[in-house]
């Protein structure tokens, strides 16, 4: 079976994607990463302190913030901070980048310190939490870099890699890496993180339309692997620049 | 590979599963859940009105509300009236609710209605979410049941059934229904939404520990659909009696 | 004057008043308690340290929360951690429960202690505050005895007992223990909370009609001193047995 | 008996009041009221609509509002405001204030309008809630005269007048309207609202000490009884003034 | 070019300005300050501790709180309190007040002391931030003779003296003092802070109608350098008094 | 007097001004503002309704809304969506931008619309709120042509241009367009907004450190006014690029 994607690409095609690293010059990790026009900005902030769940155990921490800006979207969206609390969306998807990080992270090597991941979403155009969860890698280690070449800490915190993309069935084909054209017109989305080792983080599907079934299951999941292949390379390429 | 589970069964076990309707009087449709020592009070209400982003359309909706009671867990939990918001694990499970039961019904014969699944946890020991789902399904047909039997819709909107399970890898081993004990020591964990046609509805998986591998996930998700099954069968016989 | 009652009670009469201790299993005191179908879920939560004001003083605090569930109700209310806010209603009922149990407790005797008495409304048909009084006091003693078999501490801090009831003016009638029907269609509606040594502890009388007088003051004054006499007797009963 | 008040006041005898009306220029009704050194600004504003849950019924609607200045108390208190919530005291009072001056008010004769009250506390020594009520209801007259005069409403909506005071056992001893010395050594506080006619409209004890007696509370109440007298005698007086 | 004022008064003319010292008991320094109609209740506490950025350096804090009761204003405005958070409005002015207090505070001399000064709008007819401003600084005057005659500072905090004043453009005449009349027909705003030396403090113009010339802003500038001379005397004049 | 500014500018010399157009796709107007390293983010969101004040009245408005990304700062803020509510600071800046957009803009032209600017801080060095206000005249300019283009609206509603800098007093030296180092080292800041025709709509001085002089202000004047055409003549040339 065939299908025309609204961009144009294969049903196994990424997007164009970027990583630009050092964006911004305050934070000690910041990454504009685009997913085709979904682009996201992640910055790594150090702060010397645990969290106090965590006061006096050696142990650090890694938690993220995610954000909208009002026009990344279509039409606007009411600004968060205006409307005086963060959507459950929003919630759940800073909640899930946090987990996603922290999959990679030696907490004991990264002493009593916090990392805060900001992912803020400039411009959406769909899969912005994998962008982000994919962009924050990068800062993370630039952060990590950072507190190595200071001599923070002696040992790097971060073992392997984590990047994270969507997949769907679109018009009753799986396809990779959905933009907003596909998202909104797809019946099942599920976005997954992985590792460096093939190993899964995060799975998450949902079937919008009609339920869905083992086989379509499985082809899903063979097409995120492939993805997140190339996602893990771009990554490392993109820390092999100066 | 054996392992014993704290609560001694058998990694492909349920907890005693029990489901009692009419638990309270006002709601049209009422269930106490329990999956073991977890209890879930599951209420829908029927409110004559869709919500605003659906008036005029001819549809209606069904949503969720989740809370636990302050001390339904082993220490005490702050209450989220007093502290002001709900936390984004609330939010994430009602969101989670929502989408489950909406995918049984069919909101154009439901007519410009809403029913609210409230969902609240008496006593909490591990799997609130998938307990409330199993439960809400239960309260919705009662619900549903009233308006047809005042005539105010005149076809059935629920369209087959809905159930929940979790199951994680406990000391390496595959198992079902995780309870307090076994989630808090769980490498994985995933959460399972099916229907009764067997396809999945929701998905989401955890690793907490190690990430898990293709071999893992599909034991797990062959553990799900026989806990499912079960669940199924227990919806219908509490359904079936008066 | 002669007056039918919805219930068909005497005037002078209680509603079925049942006491269930350990309904949950986590909370040191667990009680659910019946008056007709209000039905209120307390429990005594012990928590090691005392609050800000009264730290390094060796006194201990006893305080109360108060809730109902949204479809408690004969028509369902917003969820207050929805909403963001507890109303104007709830805090004062939480006040009240909380002042009403202080006064039969030894605040030096229990130490550097919280208790914190959860009531929350399973299904309201009309006083669930003199409800939740009645039944957080057995809670209460079951947290103390608790702490007393765990000898962390020596002395028992509840001195005599407590409990509370409703008396109002129904078609010109003086009458015990309303129910929502007579609640609603109430004149006069007055809370009583006494001790078992006849003293009063909060009087809470509100005229919603006419303006009662001394006489009809009497009469419910005299109706409420032999409805808490009941009740106390059946607080005792339900803590002897084991 | 005998006791020496720290004002050196009989038993029965009120602080002196005063009740200034016209004390600001754009309310309706604007009055400064004065127990002693307790002193409270109680504005009627007339809104021409009535609150939402009314509309259509062709009645109006009684409210009142409650704020203490934050350094009305001998120590500074939190701005409510800025803190973003109004406590359960501040709740609890408005309440109060709104049920007692709705007692003397014929709502289909104010027809779909709103009177908001409200009583802004600029220096507090005791019985702001009583202190409140007297001059509210001086304010509320004051707006409907005006109401009257513009020809807004024909017929007089105001019927009787309410007032209230405080009484308390101090040093064993039943007396009148605490001050603030007073109030904080009591071992029982009652607030008292009456009309005209004799009546009670609310009554409110707490026993914050030992629980009150019957006898006690017979004395206080014919304390309460004529320290009301007093009080309306004085809104009579004020009212009759230009 | 010559206008007539809605006030009668001369272009440079200030309204009638009283300042009423010791309007309240408990607060180290209260001042009733009334620019005319407006009228606005000063408070200065003293809290004998700095705030938390400021803890263990030695210095102290000058803040400020703005408030303005409900019906101050021709129409009734919501309860901030009742909102759940100060307006931009409020939040700009306050920030203005402390701003000009500290202007003249050796934080030094003051010691690990917060004076916090509460400005609450009794009557507003335009202009409450300067003659907010003006009071506030008599308040906090008196708190400071407070503390130096309990001998709890030796050295006076206080240089100099801080007043305010608006100035605008009417009618194409640019006139001092602006009442509610003028201020909302006017076309250009400012507010002039100024010291005893001469010196500007703050500065904030704004054009609401055609935007404003140099010559315009000179001679604006002009008129509140003389009303801030008369503002400084009165002050004088007023902490000379008893 | 002479004095070397930390980035080595001439007194009277801007920081290195870009404007970007067409930065993100969905915006009608979308420009990134760079002044030195602050850059800002302006997005004008056209919604084809007036707010609620304006409804029927045949004029539209123009609003905004401001924010800095937590780590658009040295180091990182709160986001102020998650703490809830927006600062003092924030509403300030936002309400002065509004207020600034709305002296060039006819609202009756411009129908009954709203058109939202966003300024949001990817990162900040200082003049935030003024790189702000230049950089959304010409995002606003862009949604204007929009509304044009597709003959929504058929005459200009934007007369004249507007722009802003700030200006300060710097060892002792006055000197236009402060960068971070030389804010936070400042003794006197003041804001500047004036349009093309040399007239003032906004000014903004505080005296941070020592009270300025008359002479003083004219020179930050001057230094505004030479800064400011500077900033017209860009906006000019970036609106003339396609």
């Amino acid at each position: 079976m065939t299908v025309v994607r609204p961009s144009g690409r294969a049903p196994d095609q990424l997007r164009e994607v970027r990583i630009e690293r050092h964006f911004t010059r305050h934070a000690e990790g910041s990454v504009l990463v685009s997913f085709g026009h979904t682009r996201v900005l992640c910055t790594a902030s150090v702060d010397n302190k645990a969290p106090p769940f965590l006061r006096g155990k050696g142990e650090g921490w890694v938690t993220a913030e995610y954000g909208m800006l009002p026009r990344s979207t279509h039409t606007r969206s009411d600004r968060e901070a205006a409307r005086g609390k963060q959507g459950g969306r929003t919630l759940e998807i800073q909640r899930l980048i946090g987990r996603a990080l922290r999959a990679c992270v030696d907490r004991s090597a990264l002493g009593e310190r916090t990392i805060v991941l900001d992912c803020d979403v400039l411009q959406a155009d769909g899969g912005t939490r994998t962008a982000a969860i994919t962009g924050a890698y990068v800062a993370l280690v630039d952060a990590v870099r950072w507190l190595l070449a200071r001599r923070e800490i002696s040992r790097d915190p971060v073992f392997g890699a984590v990047a994270a993309v969507s997949v769907g069935v679109y018009q009753g084909v799986p396809v990779l890496d959905l933009d907003y054209a596909e998202d909104s017109a797809c019946d099942t989305d599920m976005n997954v993180v992985m590792n460096d080792g093939g190993g899964f983080i995060e799975l998450q599907g949902t079937a919008e339309g009609h339920a869905f079934r083992r086989a379509e299951l499985d082809s899903l999941l063979a097409l995120a692997q492939k993805g997140i292949g190339d996602l893990l390379a771009l990554q490392q390429a993109a820390l092999a620049r100066p």
